[in-house]
């Protein structure tokens, strides 16, 4: 039967509303005896063995043995089965690909990190669709056992043209149905979403962001962008653009000097801070290179790092304006690993330009993996939603 | 009973939440028979009877005759009784104070608009009782009879310290416990909120914003301020201070100036308005005479104007980059009365400066009313929920 389809009747309902409850339970809760389950869920006992039952008979759940070490009677435990469904998250970025695949509890069976091979979308797509195979592989898997694919990319998925909007780092994807050509990748139905909402996402379900309601994450790096959660949840805009900071009015000179570049971002940036460093006469070739320079003691580097502070600053004082976050998190290429030059003296900075206290500026806890933690998160829950409406309610 | 107090029993508690779910959708609908609420709540008829007579003999709710003009049967209909409770609606601003009385459904009965006598808080107690005494006698009410109070004032309520932070344009409120001596203006329990919040609020209910998601109320005037509705709720982020836009970083000079202002409302408020005037020469009084002038034709008031464009525009162009919104809304003073100067060039600049077509930028359609009818919304909110737990739950 179909929930809400024209012949579900009552009992059948209620039956996969309570499996339901009990299925989000122990994922919820991990390995669980049945009359914590029932505790939980406010079911009888009785009524918490029968969805168990069929759960089991599912291959959703199963039995792991008894809980020691309690007095009274040890009590059987249940878990959700790991390969009731496999999990793909997909972190595209300018310069590096992070795949990994995950079993349906979030362990990850295998993983590849590669430098990107960005310069044309047919050769991402390639390239990705070759590290998917070979990660099925490892895995003794094949394209159909994925339950679901999330890819966290740069800019905003045009639904309508089908095209990545606001991506300059990302040529080629600005055309009308690139994005669909993601389905090449991986055959199984796919999620796209913005890759610093995915980071924030990350960050929320792995890093600092536990049990924080109100946080941002802040992704500096190639690009610049900042992810928003507001209630635990992500925030994003009426178009999906909420966060893109890298247009903020922050730092000199025209906005329009940088083509399809914002103006936060054309002096934020990776490339802003080498730029800098050149013009100031320091010959770096990376933004790393810079933060390494000041770290050793360069006083060129030290002023760029000290220009960097400023131009962050300013823009965490809009964002503190408009938002009042808990948190802010550092992330991103320069964020994570430049970090440790930036958060403290940030802080001080934005003190002086804001109301009230500043809100706390910590660097990631998740750092690189931050994208591809969040398009696990979001690929788990969606998954767990599907492999239950496949195997309960359709069965 | 008491609901989830020691003595609810399932039968009762039943009752009790059926009444509820009816009250609540006599308020949503309005003038309604029996078969509408039983189809709005779900329950059946004979329920519905129940809980109707119990919520005529609290005195909440009304029987008002029959509908006629259908075919079949004329079906009874019922409408809150509106003198079930009675909500006070204080708009407490430097220049001004606006006090409504209204029913429960809603319904203005007395109202009274005064320059406030804001330089001493003890002051502008007295006025505020002045006031709500003659509004009272004017209705034949007395002061037991108000259910709810909501106050909206400037900045923030500090609720460890009673005391009003950022308000600066209210002085003397910044002292430890000024904020308790609103008591003595209504006998009744009383909310306190910020008035741009309110403001957005009193547009989401009765303005521009009826049926946006997520929009922003900015507020330009004596002081600067923007309210925040995300997913048709007040967003105050995690301090109440979301929105405090007045300390964006926009505008020359050093923000610590202006002590205890920000940078932006430093320029942008009546004020600096006021002040850049005189710097070009033209001797303004006001910032009305100088938007006045500009209408007029007057070529220094037009620069001055056009520096007011401009700053508006690169705060929005923060507000839009962090919230992506569907909708501004200028209220305040300026933003109510010199839209029209305002509203569409301030539009062209933004264009310039965000990365996506900008949002609708558009003039609050309830101007000075803003913040007293978000004051209304949210009291007569508070109070249905007040009268109906003081009457049914405690009856």
């Amino acid at each position: 039967m179909s929930i809400g389809g024209a012949t579900a009747n009552t009992t059948s309902l209620l039956r996969v509303m309570n499996e339901r409850a009990v299925f989000g339970e122990i994922f919820r809760m991990g390995r669980v005896s049945r009359p914590e389950l029932a505790q939980a869920t406010g079911l009888s006992k009785p009524t918490i063995s029968v969805a168990l039952a069929d759960l089991e008979r599912a291959k959703l759940v199963r039995a792991v043995g008894l809980r020691t070490g309690n007095a009274g009677r040890a009590a059987l435990l249940y878990e959700i089965r790991p390969q009731a469904g496999w999990v793909l998250a997909v972190d595209v970025g300018r310069n590096y690909v992070r795949v990994a695949l995950a079993d349906l509890v979030g362990d990850i069976v295998a993983r590849r990190d590669e430098p990107a091979r960005a310069d044309r979308p047919q050769d991402l797509i390639a390239q990705l669709a070759g590290i998917v195979d070979a990660l099925l592989a490892a895995a003794g898997l094949t394209a159909v056992d994925i339950t679901l694919s999330v890819f966290g990319t740069p800019g905003i998925h045009d639904k309508e043209t089908g095209a990545l909007r606001l991506a300059p780092n990302l040529p080629g994807w600005d055309l009308p149905g690139s994005v669909e050509r993601l389905a090449e990748v991986a055959a199984a139905p796919y999620v796209l979403e913005n890759d610093v909402d995915l980071a924030a996402v990350g960050e929320g379900a792995y890093g600092l962001g536990q049990g924080v309601s109100h946080f941002v994450f802040v992704s500096i790096g190639t690009g610049i962008g900042m992810g928003v959660v507001i209630d635990g949840k992500l925030y994003r805009g009426s178009r999906g653009a909420a966060g893109e900071i890298s247009y903020l009015p922050v730092g000199e000179g025209d906005p329009r000097v940088n083509a399809g570049r914002g103006m936060f971002e054309s002096v934020a940036s990776a490339d802003g801070v080498v730029a800098l460093a050149r013009r100031l006469g320091c010959p770096a070739g990376t933004a790393k290179d810079v933060f390494d320079a000041a770290r050793a003691g360069d006083p060129v580097a030290a002023r760029v790092v000290d220009a960097e502070v400023d131009h962050i600053a300013h823009a965490l004082a809009g964002v503190t304006a408009v938002l009042d976050p808990e948190l802010v998190v550092l992330g991103g290429g320069i964020g994570a690993q430049a970090g440790d030059l930036l958060a403290g003296p940030v802080a001080e900075r934005l003190h002086a330009l804001v109301a009230l206290r500043p809100p706390r500026i910590e660097v990631s806890s998740v750092g690189r993996d931050a994208v591809l933690l969040g398009a696990l998160a979001v690929g788990l829950a969606a998954a767990r939603d599907q492999v239950f409406e496949r195997t309960v309610t359709l069965g």
